[in-house]
């Protein structure tokens, strides 16, 4: 096995962390693009807003919404009546379940990585 | 919060799982492709073998192994003698490692992450 030591304290690095990605089964996945529009539709109470926040065309942020809704069976963002962009949006008690263990597995999967991934991060030359 | 329940019992769908990827900063990121190339030499003991193997141009197989150099800060993969297509390639110890934690990290967030992903699984219309 190769010397290990801790990465650089260098500032300017960023920590070593996982990044995750939720397979449901039969095509259904929920990655992290898909879970901070989320958390931005109920910030914001609006697709749009949600999608120009996240220099996101409207296009594109409904189709990750009805994507979500696929993969968890359910609608996860409930739009007022006024128009598709004229009314605003807000999630689901299924929208706030997504993003809520999204975030749970997320914290965990991390906190299991930490000693691995620290290690990875040190590999260099001796 | 919706009712949940169970995933359907029917045995052509998956069981949900997690897929990562590890950011070891400064854009140093090791997902699953990198891993089952490295893996494939491994088996192979071959870079242009590994490539047929997973369908992967032996230009991009030689890509995916110079990032995983970059990402690891060493060698992850030795060429023997004989020209880039002619000699054999072998796993480093750094490479080795790098397989190692990449998929106790992946076994273990699998581990911790089972009861919610079976939960936002089984979120279907009440």
């Amino acid at each position: 096995m190769p010397r290990l030591r801790p990465a650089a304290a260098d500032g300017a690095e960023e920590a070593p962390r996982l990044s995750i990605r939720l397979d449901l089964g039969g095509g259904r996945r929920i990655g992290p693009g898909k879970v901070r529009l989320l958390e931005e539709i109920g910030r914001n109470g609006s697709i749009s807003g949600a999608g120009r926040a996240l220099r996101m065309s409207y296009r594109r942020a409904w189709e990750l919404v009805e994507a979500l809704n696929q993969a968890v069976g359910r609608p996860v963002v409930e739009t007022a009546t006024g128009g598709a962009r004229g009314g605003g949006a807000r999630l689901t008690p299924a929208g706030e379940t997504v993003i809520r263990h999204y975030r749970a597995i997320e914290a965990e999967s991390n906190r299991v990585a930490a000693g691995r991934l620290g290690e990875l991060s040190g590999l260099r030359p001796g």
